[in-house]
């Protein structure tokens, strides 16, 4: 049974107008899309793609369309109640370097380029949102904030959204948060996937392999290191995660290394477990290094670890019987889809650490219209009636959380 | 008490008379040292060097002088008997890539070069002592194989020397080996300090780092690989030692790695330790793998494991009383040396491991007489009595081994 919200909304003379200018703008939402994309927005440096979003968001009729101090582009559809705001939104950013071909190549209704699906299709499915809400005429209760997000991939560590709710100009006033992204209107993440990010390294004093052995060699602190990771009580449920990525270290093979390091990813859906496993961790490296400067020779010197935080993403969960949920579910549903509740890494991590009610909601009918997600052969399918139905359902989402007049 | 054919050598007035035209030639050693260093080596790129030491060769009167195929240059001075020939060898490669400033800088008798000491004054004192015997006319019994050779540092693994014994025109007729290589003519090298050089590659099937969490993980076998080389058993005697330095793979935090990998250096100066422990080592590898393939989940594929050997280098020692150590002790005693016995990897090595007498003895008075070896900042004190003292005794090491006519 739909709640009452999604229900009015869905029955609202004005809504069902609004969908007919989504179906009118199915050309120009294409167009955009690849308008968007073919404009690079590597980590870090979003800017050019910011201010063709930003002249967008103007052109749609928000009000108040400005980036703010750290490169996000935030407009205003005002409201017409005085509680707090709805922000929309979808990432600037691509995970692809400075020099990434974006060209995109058109196959049928399938487009293909890096960033297309991630998230740049959030992006122009949010102009079409934007649009559709204007040109109806329609009144949303809320106000709506849309945004266009930098820094939510990799690196860049959620710092537009971390941003908007720690220091923006509107973080008093927002009380619930879209986030859309991803390849499938039918996933519903509620809960956000937490993460500590570290560069680990171990130092100490090298010297000639054969000349010199006997030394204290910092490979072994980190091979304890990773051991003890291996073995590290690891719950599937709520999921936890420890992953060792990347390694690198050592000048020469006939040399002791002076330095050694990887990185590591620790992930859980709850931060409890997240703030265990990251303690455990911790506690690994001293032993790890206690151990290796008893095992061997520390004359020249003694192996040191240091672990140095370059990522962390907060970890919480949405209710599933929370309305913002609930009504997600509602209005997904009465366009076709089966909704599934999912855990991810996105821009409502934030929120939802801070208590903020928010979800993050794919922008394609899926799930088999996209793929190759963070490669160069990233793709996915804007067929006509699939992609209407999602742009339908997102529409639903956002109004069922901000409520309409009569 | 020094032996007969050393004393012999000693007291033989052509001999006094060579000593005499290395005095005189003490300026040309010199200039032909600061020429032949300001020529680039780098490893496996000899031959501008090469070019140049087979003109010099010529010019000191050697017969049959030329390049063999894998760019060694070979020059004789024919002895009067007709046993084996002795090889006197100094190498031509340096450890320094392109592009390395090899300029002389002069300090009264110090000289500052990349390479200078190692080994290009032992190509240089090879000259002098090749001119000092063809001018004072002294009939050496043995003939003398002078050799230029290419490939001995580090992934050259002594290319040049295992070519002459194993391919080269001449590998049936020599009986005795000199290296003249290393900063200190008191310094003998009896015993080749042997190795196995490995680069040792972890391969899985990767995956997202939370998506896919649960998939074996390479760089826990690597760890377990690690920690089992830390916990050989490596006598101190015959020294043996095993050292994992350079360290790499995966590609992206968010991601278990495909594929790590370390580099190890494996020796010893006993053949059999050192294929003990290579051995053990490649036992663990086979463990590690199945531990890592049965610890987690193999669905989307198995970790596997591949050391390729990047360089072997025979281990091996003449002993203390063979008649070639006994004759250099003698003769370096002669000229004031306090000679010691030492281990090492050089180009002595090969013939060491074949069972043909083999020494590596130095080219500097010592022991404060030169530095910083594989650096940039490399030098050597050629101050005239001490390099004189110490080309005397390396030409009455040559002549103690070839004897020489009355």
């Amino acid at each position: 049974m739909t709640n009452d919200v999604t229900q009015r909304v869905l029955d609202h003379a004005g809504f069902r107008q609004a969908l007919d200018h989504i179906d009118a703008g199915y050309d120009r939402f294409v167009e955009e899309l690849i308008t968007l994309t073919e404009i690079p927005a590597p980590p870090f440096k979003e800017e050019r793609k910011a201010a063709t979003y930003l002249e967008m968001m103007r052109q749609a009729g928000l009000e108040d369309v400005a980036s703010d101090e750290i490169g996000n582009v935030c407009g205003l559809i005002r409201g017409t109640g005085n509680d707090g705001y709805l922000v929309v939104a979808a990432h600037l950013d691509t995970v692809f370097p400075e020099g990434t071909d974006v060209t995109v190549r058109r196959e049928g209704t399938k487009l293909f380029a890096p960033g297309i699906g991630d998230d740049t299709r959030g992006l122009s499915a949010n102009l079409t949102l934007m649009r559709a809400i204007k040109q109806s005429g329609i009144r949303p209760k809320k106000t709506i904030l849309f945004v266009g997000d930098v820094g939510e991939e990799g690196k860049g560590d959620l710092r537009g959204i971390r941003h908007l709710f720690a220091e923006g100009k509107y973080r008093d006033r927002i009380d619930a948060f879209v986030s859309v992204d991803g390849p499938e209107t039918a996933r519903i993440v509620n809960q956000a996937v937490g993460s500590y990010r570290y560069r680990v390294t171990f130092d100490g004093p090298g010297g000639h392999s054969y000349g010199a052995f006997g030394t204290v060699n910092p490979a072994y602190a980190m091979a304890e290191v990773l051991t003890g990771l291996s073995k590290l009580h690891l719950p599937k449920e709520p999921k936890t995660t420890a992953t060792p990525s990347v390694f690198g270290g050592g000048t020469s093979i006939n040399a002791t290394p002076e330095n050694v390091w990887f990185e590591l990813d620790l992930r859980s859906v709850s931060q409890t477990e997240l703030d265990r496993i990251d303690g455990e961790f911790h506690a690994m490296l001293g032993k790890a290094v206690e151990a290796e400067n008893a095992r061997a020779d520390t004359t020249a010197g003694e192996v040191t670890v240091e672990a140095k935080r370059i990522g962390h993403r907060p970890a919480g969960a949405v209710a599933a019987n929370a309305p913002i949920i609930t009504s997600s579910i509602d209005a997904v549903k009465a366009f076709g889809f089966e909704p599934r509740l999912m855990a991810s890494s996105t821009d409502a991590n934030i929120p939802i650490s801070l208590g903020v009610p928010a979800v993050c909601i794919g922008s394609g009918a899926g799930p088999h219209t996209g793929g190759r997600v963070h490669s160069v052969e990233e793709w996915i399918d804007v067929e006509r009636e699939g992609q209407l139905k999602s742009l339908h359902a997102l529409l639903a989402v956002v109004l069922s959380i901000t409520d309409l007049e009569d």
